[in-house]
């Protein structure tokens, strides 16, 4: 896995609870290995009540150079960060911390950019676009912030819980100006649709949207990982959609997470 | 080095400062692996006044089975442990930690037994008995409470700050009922001598004994690792005696020190 582990090896741990199941350890310590760096990521097993005990920890332990934060400490991490990006700030949610000059720990939270830059790749053109957006929990906060900055001339925000989609319009009104607000579940009119919420992961979800509606103009994106081309997908596919799924998404924020990580090195 | 790493992956940290010298991340995350076992030995910078919050944060980390302490750490160590061998009870010391079924520590001290097992293993019979042994540092201290757990019959302890021979000597009276004392660098009538001095790391050590002084019927062992054959072993050797050098006594130490870690493993 890890080419070298000696007493020079750096450190990246990532904290959640449960850990057993992430997949950091092997793609990031892969990715430090292919870059030549010293380094491995570890998983650190961190329940609930317990990160402020372990984040003093890693507080004096100089040879600690990044921390990748999951569930359950994605919010409670981000008040460990003396600076983070904006995009952190508005939610105060981080994913990634790495240190500052000083030992400090500078945090961000890159699944929102990570999504947006996988739409791009694939053709998606979100600036000026009209972007419908399904789901208002956290990957849809961190993807409406992530559209706002690439400039979508609106956004439609769509979630069944109709105060959540409210909440989130209230609080990044300031951010969009006027761009941004709630609709029902219609693409019409749209370049882009994207899924944020957790339908497609189980194979009798309904569909997030009617496919219907889908036309060969709209570029459809989806959040789900790991479930291979989703029924949504599968749909816009049909219709003569070009699409983005939630591997391609996963590889985006990996390669972001080393090139955060990679900014702390100290050789 | 290690053939696994991910979520599942069990942690050995090595706990001092400085750590990039130590060489445990490799060896200890080999037998590991050798032993089928998804586990490895991750190198923790932790500065002197840091011990604290840095064990604070392994005891609420679950997948933290166990901990490997070196300088500067060995003594304050010994104060997060439950429960511990006697050996380290001895001397307040601990070099290796394991989780006990309750989650906490229980320490032990294994290089005193290494250097005697390490001995034996090369032809010495510490078994009734007379022993030299020089130093009464760390190193001398837990070689003489292990020589005196094989039996020996008398126990000359020799130390160039001669209050540092009395004080092990005074320390070890209840356990060697009798059998230790204070002596001069002179093995006449022993068949063990004990290099525990620090003497023979430098091109330019003088001996820690008059060589003129080694029969063939004295069996000569040193701590030196890593400088091959020193020049006392290389002394002994021209009289004819057998010996058994510091690399010996570390790879006796690795093999314990493997057993004690998993004792600790659940699958």
């Amino acid at each position: 896995m890890s080419e070298r582990l000696d007493g020079q090896t750096r450190l990246f741990p990532i904290v959640g609870d449960p850990i057993i199941y992430v997949r950091s350890p092997e793609w990031l310590t892969r990715g430090f290995s292919a870059r030549g760096k010293n380094a491995i990521c570890v998983p650190m097993q961190v329940p609930v009540d317990a990160l402020d005990a372990a984040m003093k920890g890693y507080a004096v332990t100089p040879n600690i150079d990044g921390l990748l934060i999951t569930m359950p400490h994605k919010f409670t991490a981000f008040e460990y960060c003396s600076t983070s990006s904006e995009r952190a700030e508005l939610f105060g949610v981080v994913s990634v911390m790495r240190r500052n000059v000083n030992g400090s720990w500078h945090g961000d939270v890159l699944d929102g950019l990570a999504f947006v830059h996988a739409q791009k790749d694939q053709g998606a053109k979100p600036e000026d676009a009209k972007v419908l957006l399904l789901g208002a929990g956290g990957a849809g906060s961190a993807i409406a912030v992530a559209l706002l900055g690439e400039g979508v001339r609106e956004l439609v925000i769509c979630d069944t819980h109709e105060e959540r989609a409210d909440t989130l319009v209230q609080r990044l009104q300031d951010t969009a100006g006027g761009r941004i607000r709630v609709g029902p579940p219609d693409p019409d009119g749209c370049t882009m649709v994207c899924n944020a919420t957790s339908l497609g992961m189980s194979e009798d979800d309904p569909l997030p949207i009617d496919p219907a509606l889908l036309k060969r103009s709209m570029f459809v994106g989806d959040v789900i990982a790991g479930h291979g081309e989703t029924p949504l997908l599968a749909a816009a596919r049909a219709a003569g959609c070009n699409t983005a799924n939630g591997d391609q998404m996963v590889e985006s924020v990996q390669e972001m997470m080393l090139d955060f990580m990679l900014e702390a090195w100290k050789p």
